[in-house]
């Protein structure tokens, strides 16, 4: 499936209005990608600025969430839509809201930040390697999403919700690390529970990446693909 | 508002088709609160039996979410509603969503639970007063919640909302309290973050009560009130 399956409508208007609700979720989502970035960005480098940057704008994820969501009323109300076009307002609604949360997740890690940097003065995260490839991988995985949705094309959902075991793993191990350090120095504990917050809150991005995947599903198959196993998926992915 | 704008449709089977959908979300919120009381006696008695029903009863509340979802989706389709309709219909969808992760937290208290009363034995656990005021506290607004979902009377929301604070800050002192007992004996590191887990597993439920009542808000008022303070809810609801 390509992107013609959104041109077809004899109102041009009506294909304006999804086009222009299609966009605004994109621009949500490089914000919230953004957003992601600089948090983990300023973790790594003690830049508070950067950090206080990140909590300044989840203002503008919230108002493009309502804005969007406002959109998506507007039209269900006018057009009436069915098919296809009712489900791509739905899954919109579904994923702005999980992009809002992906924008809160973001600005926990630049709360998390702030307090690390003051805690510790600058420059002395180097060593947290498995929490910033952690970072990255959830990105690949949001940044995978998002590209589904662009191009909506489902093909690769199963690729992107398959790297979710892998976070988890290193959500396990960066867990155990921590409490080790923890156990180490007791001194450490109230700084390893700000790194522990990070490492869920970039947990969870995985999550939402996830259940964006699987909105996407739906709205291009039509069938509901939430609460199953990665193989499942993958199976069910090839009907 | 009261029951009345639900009962005005021409077409008998239509409103049928809405009062059935209500029901199903009563249900479900039901289950879920269920869900949690047995989750948190769980956790104070170190009842595993118990704690294993709720991971095993999860997946009634997964089914529960996708049938209401598919069955507002064929509304939607079949009848194109308009207005208060169209926005219960949506307000549904969200209000399932945050049901869903309720009972997500619910099942990980359990496995909380299970965890701890391995490690501990039973009956170990009777002096987490602060937390079971807080489980108590949060019980109370999912049930508020559901009470202004059945009566369609938004009335007393920022009663439920304004409870929120007031987890907050147990939630924080849950917190300190757990840090200072993990520094004055290392050995309790991994247990205190069962417990910490638990803690915010419950904080989260609060916030999941509160999206209810701002969705509901929304559905009988049209007006968006997320990302709100208290205040400015307060506010709003007046005018």
């Amino acid at each position: 499936m390509d992107n013609s399956k959104i041109g077809h409508h004899i109102s041009g208007q009506f294909n304006k209005e999804l086009e222009d609700v299609r966009n605004k979720v994109l621009t949500m989502g490089g914000l919230v990608e953004q957003q992601i970035e600089l948090a983990v960005t300023a973790f790594s480098t003690g830049d508070m600025e950067m950090a206080e940057l990140v909590i300044k704008q989840d203002n503008q994820v919230d108002a493009l969430e309502m804005a969007i969501d406002q959109e998506c009323m507007q039209i269900l109300a006018l057009r009436q839509p069915a098919a296809f076009d009712l489900r791509l307002l739905i899954t919109v609604i579904k994923v702005v809201n999980d992009l809002e949360r992906v924008g809160d997740m973001a600005e926990r890690i630049a709360e998390m930040a702030i307090q690390l940097a003051g805690a510790d003065g600058n420059n002395k995260h180097d060593h947290y390697y498995e929490l910033e490839h952690m970072a990255e991988l959830v990105q690949e995985m949001l940044h995978g999403a998002l590209d589904v949705f662009a191009r909506m094309n489902i093909e690769d959902v199963t690729t992107i919700t398959g790297l979710d075991s892998n976070v988890d793993r290193e959500y396990g191990s960066i867990i155990r690390q921590l409490v080790t350090r923890m156990m180490e120095d007791p001194r450490n504990i109230t700084r390893m529970l700000d790194v522990l917050w990070i490492a869920r809150s970039l947990e969870r991005i995985g999550d939402h990446a996830c259940n964006i995947c699987e909105h996407l599903v739906y709205m291009v198959k039509g069938e509901d693909v939430r609460h199953l196993t990665q193989e499942e998926l993958e199976k069910k992915m090839k009907e």
